[in-house]
């Protein structure tokens, strides 16, 4: 039997995805989740029926959302990552030798265990063995309630702007993040693509702007998000992820990156005309 | 009745489109050719099964594989068009006025002519009233053995690999290629994604290096093509894309482009570690 998933991108557009099985499907206080096997992407994460992460091409938004505004940070050894329970993004961080603690703030305790069991090459630094990690299973607004002036970067790794993550796109929590970083913090947030998504997006960099003085779109390449041309808001108190970039440090980094380098760095940044039309006011 | 097209880029992983009817579906002696409305895309054009173009992305494809190459060169008069029977890539050309002649060398007469009846927002400039263009139907090889030391830019607007484009990816091809170009010419070639097509990137690029002395890929996000991921092989006897590109030709370019713009030109040669891993021998 050919088992096909497939996800609608809109009412008229979708990706189909040949599984060959269903490791685990279940369904927390907050949301359904499932963990497929695929035939072209590995394993295969979904959220209430929606496409988190796969393991062929996780890399590119965990890479994308974590090094530019580490090698743009001067000094980072605090950082906090609000939702990302898969562990991707932490997994990034670690490569960071000068991180001194990174905080997972993941609202659902399910996603981080089922992490853990089926998506071991994601999830590798919250299995609770390493110091420099610490998990809290919480509500990142309330979370962040209780940190304030405590963080150099802020990760809004969310799902789309509806179901539990709705709260993390409005500007009175960009205004949380904002007083729970230092003076010098910057947030990075997935910013939805500019393809199909230009109204929300709109929204989301107008919230953002009424509360950070440096916002700067970046964009990547990851084939199972919709139209495979994806976003996040560079979101700075102080530093501009151009004339602040340490590209020193980005050439002598100690790891591999597949995606991430030092010159994509500044491409990431030279946005087509239209996706910077979108969020021109 | 709900029609969904479904195009497989590989045997385990697809794009689903919805299309409302079709409006032209017949064969040529070379392929097949079906033009349908879609919901999300407005007309879509498919050669043997695999979409072409869309009217709702089209523009990304064809503003890239022409403007890079028109704002690098410093002075081009003639310009040849290989493939792209749709014309999108002559209604971008004929946006630059330096430019005298455009020829496109088109295979099948039948792709012109219905792109000319259904798609007319592509085809404007090949509709015989355009007194700067020049169609030729004829096999692309067979027109430039005849046409040596010419043409200042080659754009290869070919379909994927297969089919009748087949020939259009061999070291021969490419030879005859440069030899068609003046001697500041630049041969533009659309090189499939980075993401799907890492083995026939390899030989296409092997290809193209072993007979032009300047050869660097671009990238480009194009929704409805296998990944959304997409790469053109920038090959150049004299001039290179960044040291020669013509900023403030590009900057005061008296036409609105909704992708290309003078600093995307830059970002666009700012490749991820992996495809550029996958053109590296």
């Amino acid at each position: 039997m050919d088992l096909w998933y497939t996800e609608k991108h809109s009412d008229n557009v979708g990706i189909t995805i040949k599984t060959s099985k269903s490791l685990f499907s279940g369904n927390s206080e907050f949301q359904q989740l499932d963990i497929v096997e695929t035939l072209e992407f590995g394993r295969m994460m979904l959220l209430d029926g929606l496409v988190m992460v796969t393991e062929r091409d996780e890399f590119i938004y965990h890479e994308m959302i974590v090094h530019p505004a580490l090698f743009t940070h001067p000094r980072p050894k605090k950082i906090l990552v609000i939702g990302g329970g898969d562990g991707g993004s932490i997994r990034e961080i670690m490569k960071h030798p000068e991180i001194e603690l990174a905080v997972l703030c993941e609202i659902d305790s399910l996603v981080i265990e089922k992490s853990i069991e089926f998506l071991p090459s994601m999830a590798s630094e919250i299995d609770g063995n390493n110091p420099r990690v610490k998990l809290h299973v919480d509500d990142g607004l309330a979370y962040i309630r209780a940190h304030q002036n405590e963080f150099d970067i802020i990760l809004v790794d969310s799902t789309d702007p509806i179901g539990p993550a709705v709260g993390l796109f409005e500007e009175s929590f960009y205004q949380l993040v904002f007083s729970a970083l230092k003076d010098d913090g910057i947030m990075i947030a997935q910013s939805e693509s500019p393809f199909y998504h230009a109204e929300i997006q709109k929204n989301i960099y107008r919230n953002i702007r009424a509360v950070f003085p440096i916002v700067e779109m970046y964009q990547a390449f990851i084939p199972t998000y919709p139209s495979g041309f994806w976003s996040f808001a560079f979101s700075s108190k102080k530093y501009h992820p151009i004339t602040d970039f340490d590209h020193d440090r980005a050439v002598t980094r100690d790891f591999h990156s597949r995606y991430y380098n030092e010159n994509l760095h500044l491409g990431a940044f030279m946005l087509p005309t239209f996706a910077r039309e979108n969020i021109t006011e």
